[in-house]
């Protein structure tokens, strides 16, 4: 079990055996309200009706109209009318989208009621159940919204892995890939061999491969939003990727998985690093040999689009101020940094850069 | 200049000499949005023109209704269109609905954005402008949505008081009495003294006296809302009146003003206290001579009402649970304490105090 710190309750995350186990686990104690995901909620009916109180249980479809700040009223009112009140709990069993319904929520009513979180996809098991967030949407603009409450509890089952379409995989692995890089070159080379192997495995051990690197996921992650949970410092290098990641999710209408996107970003980042001399230009040629298999054919999908627009999504970026464009560089594994880059510097550098990716997909 | 700590950010506390120069500091720095009540815009409106930024100006009625979850979304949509964005600033200048408004947004808002408080209602200055909440209606459900998130600096100037109508200068002295009464005698003792020649001094005198009186009741509140900022142990005390004054807002449907129905919760409150022994019956005697003055004629207005509907009202209440009925209540001056009455307790202790209160406004 770990235990994580943050500044309004320390929280912790726990390994369950199953699926059945996690979900046995959160009303154990009493009788909570549960929001689930719709798919999640089909898929282990069985399951879901023999542990969840069903005249509390609020079921949700996990899209991206459904985390917008009109949508949840009618999700507040239920569970208001279902008689969720100060002194009682918030299970949310899903992926990203029910982390940050259920996260908002559980922040604002009574100004924070207790919460627990069964997080079912891998990009919410490695990565965002940790670190409180919540992104809402409002009118047309995403994920303007949210608040930071991180759960009372986290719950982790592998096997709620088991029915991830690949490209879900993938997408979480981006994330996993992201935090490796952020780490070490022995990390990245560790997770990259085991990867090497996936195809090779039975489903057991992809599961437990997943496992596993959620954990190290995990461990990467923790001193981040321990040291700034507020993401107002050494946090802001966990958006290593997001900011060129964004600006191809939002070109193509969200027709790259969010992971993906963000090794696409990645990869763009390290050769914008390559261009202005803070990284050999062979890191980012063997980065852009390592990650190709996880995220073709994505990249095609960018080929279509104009840099008029991929630069139009990178001003829209919350994380951009009118100055100039701000994203994460690197020096190599483990040395990413914040960078401000001037105008000069986009046209000299970014533009290539996205030119590259654009047209044939990062080969140096 | 006064600082308070908070889980979020420390805080400052700055008196301003005039409204004029409250509302230059907050400009100064940088060009902010602001959130101001049409009525101090109204009543200010040359003031307000030379030195707020026109077009980054939202003005809002404060009713009950601005405060709801609906009536919010284009209030957010209004300041986002005009540019609000994570590294702005939110200034918002008004009184307790204004608060609760512009402490919302400002926490939802990017997660947390800057922003500074002008309070411009005794109730705001001394009470609620410290301590980080924010209460939302949402449909049918009164104050059940919120968050705890402090403004960065807090501007008080004593004449936006100048032209405030008597019944609200009373409501926020509910507020004041009641942190006196969590003190000492003598603080008490010394409140009631000055406001005993409340209607023989200048208006000037009387303005100097509230802004004494502010100084004094965050003096008590700041240990409170530093030790428990969410709300979850000895900070429960400052909830003095309130679980029987929200039943008598809500049964008058708000024809009582907050801190007037908050002084009347606390006179039941202490009566109850004296029918459970726990106080003696001259000290809530003396406490409901004292005070008549000041909240008279509004307990007139109970009169009509039956105790079916007051209990309903308290059962409504989002402090109570189904198992009785949490109050303070006290051992004289100083000396409160949050209780749960039993069934039985209620009906011999707090029935009749209530019957007595709407029959004959507290006479022993």
């Amino acid at each position: 079990m770990r235990t994580i710190k943050s500044r309004f309750h320390d929280y912790t995350v726990e390994g369950c055996g199953s699926s059945t186990t996690a979900l046995a686990a959160v009303v154990s104690d009493r009788r909570p309200h549960v929001l689930i995901d719709q798919s999640v909620h089909d898929l282990l009916e069985p399951e879901v009706r023999a542990t969840l109180p069903t005249d509390r249980l609020v079921v949700l479809k996990a899209t991206e109209t459904a985390k917008s700040y009109a949508a949840l009223e009618p999700v507040f009112l239920d569970l208001l009318g279902r008689g969720l009140r100060r002194n009682g709990v918030l299970v949310v069993v899903g992926g990203g989208v029910l982390q940050d319904v259920g996260c908002f929520i559980a922040s604002v009513l009574a100004r924070g009621l207790r919460w627990e979180l069964v997080p079912t996809t891998l990009l919410a098991q490695a990565d965002s159940c940790i670190g409180s967030k919540s992104s809402i949407n409002i009118g047309p603009y995403k994920n303007q919204l949210g608040t930071f409450y991180p759960p009372h509890r986290i719950l982790l089952a592998a096997d709620f892995l088991r029915t991830l379409p690949f490209d879900e995989v993938r997408s979480g692995l981006g994330e996993v890939i992201k935090l490796q890089l952020l780490t070490s070159q022995e990390g990245f080379s560790e997770l990259m061999n085991d990867l090497d192997g996936w195809h090779a495995v039975s489903h057991q051990d992809q599961l437990s491969l997943l496992a596993k690197w959620v954990g190290r996921s995990l461990d990467v992650k923790q001193p981040f939003v321990e040291r700034d949970e507020f993401d107002v410092g050494p946090r802001l290098l966990l958006n290593y990727g997001h900011t060129f990641g964004h600006a191809f999710e939002s070109v193509t209408d969200f027709g790259i998985p969010h992971g993906i996107a963000v090794m696409l970003g990645m990869l763009t980042a390290t050769f914008v690093s390559a261009r202005l001399g803070l990284v050999d230009e062979h890191h980012a040629a063997d980065l852009a040999h390592r990650l190709d298999a996880w995220h073709a054919p994505y990249a095609d999908l960018l080929a279509g689009v104009g840099m008029r627009a991929l630069f139009a999504a990178l001003a829209r970026d919350k994380k951009n101020t009118a100055a100039g464009l701000t994203c994460i560089l690197t020096r190599g594994f483990g040395r990413m940094e914040r960078t401000a880059l001037t105008v000069d510097q986009v046209e000299t550098c970014v533009a290539p850069a996205l030119a590259d990716l654009i047209s044939c997909r990062f080969k140096l």
